[in-house]
């Protein structure tokens, strides 16, 4: 009917299939499969075959699909999982956006660029993608590892420091945000959190008992989504990324066991459906405009180098203590920029000062990372199917009916 | 982070939970739920507390919870049960679309208005809601019944008549419409329904054997859903509604009892999820605009009345063959003009001749018919939340975790 609900249901059939066959692909080459869709994302977009082009409702449902990946991840954490390792997880967060930002600023200047663009090409090093480690953790079965644990934690901290890094480029663009603004955001956000852990042993289960007596359809299920949507929305208001709020609602719901076994099954479907959107878009981005150039692909060569060392270096320094393979886990694990190395690139539009070249640069070093982190880890860790715990097996109990 | 995705996600919250409370609330007087979803829209919606406002990430949400409705109730339907009764399917859908235009075309010539608006309101009338439809043979467990396939068998026609109608009044706004056209899609109508029985019985099968081999995630689910999207989009593509297409996705499934059985059971997590949405976005577009003064409220009502005692009639008397009390539910089920109405009225902003106050009446009629449809059922049939076919229990399986 509508010419555009034509158009976009065609993209989402393109892209659906396109990611499911990188996925199986990969899966039977033995590599870590995100890699797949993200490359078949590539190839159907207007870097390659230009079958469908990068569109709102393809952003839409990336954006929701990455979500349900980061509620499902929140479903199969325990708080105190994350909290054991804490301190390291803080230790690897903070020198894992320190270095990066610093290496990123001063290799800019000393290539002339101005103070503006400096401060963007470190911008654009400083996050690890949650999505995607989010993904790496569940495609190796490595969510209940150390290490796994250390990312996670990590990988959160990194999102919110980014966050603040951004806020702070984009004081360029309006002069209204101020130390205050961000001191207050960081209060907010410890708040938040704070809160929900609290809730999640107070309040939580004493409204669960009562969820069996409603009458609407799949009432638990229905429960576990206003939660989620309510928590995304409310970390996108105070100023964090909606994926926080999600993982937050997953483990706020993880506190029942029961609860959190029927929601995982559900959770799963939705998630197969919606995921593969989110990775195959990270590879729609890239259109090879600027790099056409040598100029630009030594460029892009040179900050995509950069990213992987510095992230790699540092993240496995302060990680010693688990041990020098899990240290060189997580320093591997945090590569990737994924979706947020997308979201700092996008905001170099707005800023006029930042030549238009580094748009192109910014979404080639986010989608190299997100494919080189994932094959280098692939290197030192086998992939692995099956969840390292039993009892949390929803997805593989679906998967052999 | 983006404004825009914090507006979406909060909509996406208040709307969802909107839905699922109207839906506890109906449950409990013992009223069919979706009332309760569509009035709870309104509630929130620009017509009440404007907690939310119309948007293109709610109407896509509504459109693809209309696709997995559509394609839950192909799930459980076999082509064989709709043929049967297919003779009456079509004669209900016949009389039920020729009826209803042409008491309109007259009514409102009658009031004097031109040919053009006369035409608008006759095509108004004519087409069922199929996902209301649907939705109202799933409340009341009504899929398997001899009367729940022919409302269901005469919706898909009806729509498909309703297109061709859509088709005639575009012809106002582009001249290249043709009734050649019309004869063309038609044909590719007709081949490609016939193209999925053939294909259902002959290549699924033998396809079906080889997806356990599939290494990626959710191997049946992911090719159910890679058909869903693929058909839906064949169908908007030849020009039918892409629910149609995802209705035959459905069947197309059913066909092996094992596979269809896996696939409701994440199809029901999806919809939960996705047809709350489809539901309160038919009452989310209701604002009193025109129906503040007294003229624009009468014709409301008589066009309303119209729509009702029409379809009411027509589709009661085609249906008498089934006895009087089934031929009463098919036309009390056969009444709710639903998202085809709101298509159509949204139509009328497109064509200068119609005036504008026409598009405030055709969405309030398609809102009203909604509501007073499964009302009036309700008064004949008790409802009844078990499918009333053994086996076909995906749904509730879920709900009793």
């Amino acid at each position: 009917m509508p010419q555009e609900s034509l158009q976009a249901l065609f993209s989402l059939f393109v892209v659906f299939a396109a990611a499911k066959v990188g996925e199986e692909i990969f899966e039977r080459l033995g590599q870590p499969p995100l890699v797949g869709q993200i490359l078949l994302g590539f190839l159907v977009g207007p870097g390659a075959l230009h079958w469908v082009a990068p569109s709102p409702v393809l952003d839409f449902m990336a954006e929701i699909g990455v979500i349900f990946l980061l509620f499902e991840t929140g479903l199969e954490t325990q708080p105190e999982e994350i909290l054991r390792y804490g301190y390291l997880s803080f230790a690897v967060a903070l020198l894992g956006v320190v270095t990066p930002f610093v290496v990123g600023w001063w290799f800019a200047a000393a290539m002339g660029e101005n103070a503006v663009t400096a401060q963007f090409v470190g911008t654009l090093l400083v996050a690890t993608s949650i999505g995607i480690t989010a993904k790496i953790l569940e495609d190796f079965g490595a969510t209940h590892t150390a290490f796994g644990h250390v990312i996670l934690g990590a990988a959160v901290l990194d999102d919110i420091l980014g966050l603040l890094a951004l806020s702070a480029l984009a004081s360029f663009t309006s002069p209204r945000v101020k130390v205050a603004n961000l001191l207050l955001t960081v209060a907010f956000v410890a708040g938040f959190v704070v809160l929900v852990l609290v809730l999640r042993r107070t309040a939580f289960p004493r409204v669960t008992r009562r969820l069996r007596d409603l009458r609407a359809r799949a009432p638990i299920w229905s429960t576990a989504l206003v939660l989620l949507l309510g928590f995304s929305a409310m970390s996108a208001y105070i100023g964090m990324a909606a994926i926080i709020g999600a993982f937050l609602a997953g483990m706020f719901v993880s506190e029942r066991r029961d609860v959190a076994e029927s929601v995982q099954a559900q959770a799963s479907a939705v998630s197969s459906f919606l995921v593969p959107f989110f990775l195959a878009n990270i590879g729609l981005r890239v259109s090879l405009g600027t790099m056409a150039h040598g100029h630009g692909l030594i460029l892009l060569a040179a900050i995509t180098g950069i990213a992987i060392a510095t992230k790699l270096a540092a993240c496995s320094l302060a990680s010693l203590p688990l041990g020098r393979r899990s240290a060189l886990l997580v320093g591997l694990g945090m590569i990737p920029r994924g979706e947020v190395g997308i979201v700092v690139a996008g905001q170099s539009l707005r800023i006029p000062a930042i030549p238009t070249s580094y748009y192109d640069i910014g979404i080639g070093m986010a989608v190299l990372t997100s494919l080189i982190g994932p094959l280098l880890l692939r290197l030192v860790l086998r992939p692995q199917r099956r969840p390292s715990v039993p009892g949390v097996s929803g997805r593989r109990v679906l998967r052999e009916r």
